[in-house]
């Protein structure tokens, strides 16, 4: 299915399923309210899915891994290679992501969306490889419009799967030597404030790195003039190929009606083109976290949507999301396992 | 035991164990520090439980349930017997915090340390009842400081009794209406605060009834003259049982090296009367939330405490408690299961 199509399956929330939800929200034994935002994770989640009682049976954290051709200019503090010798970690079960995620009840399906290596047959890698890595975006655009396309295809139809399998939330993570780059520069062009403001430090890059990616980043800027009124164009030029997964990934999921809890940077700027491309998709996602990376405040409060936790976290890989999911099932469970004043036999307050 | 005996047996954590933990993390494999206070978590709970691969296997909350005399003064929107009401939600299982326990995968212990009921034999209640509620300290202390050294071995016993069954964390929790009353006294006294800058709504009250409570304690205080240099005047003349027994649980805890992860503003308020008899537990403590109710955030600073998720609770029974728990054991876990560079095979960072 093409974007557009996916993009056309994509409805606003039906205000009766929250209203529904906040009804016996403020029928629960305990002061109104008194639950706060777990409430809000309960109410927002059975809109998602159009239930009264919506159950979770299955959870699954896509990571996207990806290469990028910017890293040329001195832009991280770990080689290229560190991408896939992470894909292996992943796959080996030791890695951040994959304790979240077993702590969380979550799946992990890692996807080689762009990897700069050819993997041998690997048990859980999904090769998805639209590329070998982007180019690099400070001297030519980092992907043509057509891969661009391709990757974003490459997330909706995981999503669509995952919806055929079962899932009901699914949650975003990324791995990509370089990658906060590229993300910095989508928040840059939506934002519209200076690459300056939205660039961090990424993996703990030293103050000359730091200096040499936001230089990167702008001469991307000034070389592309990415059209903010074209989220494929911004993505072609300035993105990445695990953020266009991430991105598609998203989309296919508001079509499907699926939950989506995204992680930090390098999924909120995926989030970013999902959401310019169609503005409903905010009504499906919940942040897991607020990363340390500046960039990523300004973003949430674009979409507007609020973190869930704040534990400095600024990992990614979906390390975030893992967090996220495991709170808004909590919230799952406040809407549909706590009995009401009536059920328990309590008297209600004044 | 007595309390002279447990505070005695509390000591400040070993800084070789922070050591070695951290040794560890900053060998695991990624940007090195870059899972924030998760890896805080791991650090702080393996010094608390002397191992540098800590484990955790047993988790439980110890909710508290105790009536309150001041109730009479008009400072709830709920009326008395719900306390008790709310006890059988809490062992029938419908309750929040057995949702979100669960969830946790954490026990809950229901303790009736001073309910103003007498409970028939109920599966899951542990009966320690030391009176059937306080006074109201408007008019008179609470409780006798006898009373107060009991509740305050209750909780101590339990802490000892959980270490022994082999549980390596456990939580606080409170059920009694009109607590939050005695709760922002403590508040007040340890403070030196105005009783109005640090009490709140609590189950959610009309202004009428906020000024009637702050009244209450204005009055309490002012009767009482509580004693700051000693937190046991203070919790007999102003306190509740239930903070008592929370109190007594987290000296107990400490003096046995378990972790504790406190609620809301009326486990603080435990938490502050233990703290004031030793200081060293507060390395023993994980707050678990931050609660609603202004004076909540108050007592963290006071004990150098941070809280982990920022949700909008505002209900207690553990709730709070349980959310940390489960954040707690993620920290651990990534100290315990997370491969370091070397292990992973991954090129370390410049």
């Amino acid at each position: 299915m093409d974007v557009q199509d996916v993009l056309k399956r994509i409805v606003p929330l039906d205000e009766r399923w929250l209203a529904q939800a906040q009804e016996r929200l403020d029928r629960l034994a305990i002061p109104r309210g008194s639950l706060g935002r777990l409430m809000e994770l309960g109410r927002q989640f059975a809109a998602i899915r159009r239930s009264a009682r919506p159950t979770i049976t299955r959870r699954k954290i896509f990571t996207f891994a990806a290469d990028h051709g910017v890293v040329a200019e001195g832009v991280s503090a770990f080689p290229r290679e560190v991408t896939r010798q992470m894909v292996f970690n992943f796959i080996r079960g030791g890695a951040g992501i994959n304790v979240l995620a077993r702590h969380a009840g979550v799946d992990v399906a890692v996807v080689d969306i762009g990897v700069d290596y050819e993997f041998p047959p690997l048990e859980g890698l999904i090769v998805r490889k639209v590329a070998r890595g982007t180019r690099n975006m400070a001297r030519e655009p980092a992907m043509t419009r057509a891969e661009a396309l391709r990757a974003l295809e490459v997330g909706s139809e995981l999503a669509r799967a995952a919806a055929a399998d079962g899932c009901e939330i699914i949650g975003t993570g990324d791995m990509g030597i370089g990658n906060t780059t590229p993300s910095s520069a989508i928040i840059a062009v939506f934002s519209g404030l200076p690459a300056a403001q939205v660039t961090g430090r990424g993996t703990g890059i030293s103050d000359a790195a730091l200096a040499a990616k936001i230089d990167a980043i702008e001469r991307a800027l000034t070389l592309h003039r990415p059209d903010r009124s074209d989220p494929i164009d911004v993505l072609a030029t300035v993105g990445g190929l695990e953020i266009a997964g991430i991105a598609g990934l998203i989309l296919g999921a508001a079509a499907e009606g699926l939950a989506v809890v995204i992680d930090g940077l390098i999924s909120t700027a995926g989030a970013v083109i999902a959401y310019e491309l169609n503005p409903a998709v905010s009504q499906y996602l919940f942040a897991g976290h607020l990363s340390v990376e500046q960039g990523h405040r300004v973003m949430l409060a674009h979409m507007g949507l609020r973190p869930l936790v704040d534990l400095d976290l600024r990992l990614g890989e979906g390390t975030g999301a893992a967090v996220g999911i495991w709170l808004v099932e909590a919230g799952v469970k406040v809407l549909t396992e706590m009995l009401t004043f009536d059920e328990a036999g309590v008297t209600p307050g004044a």
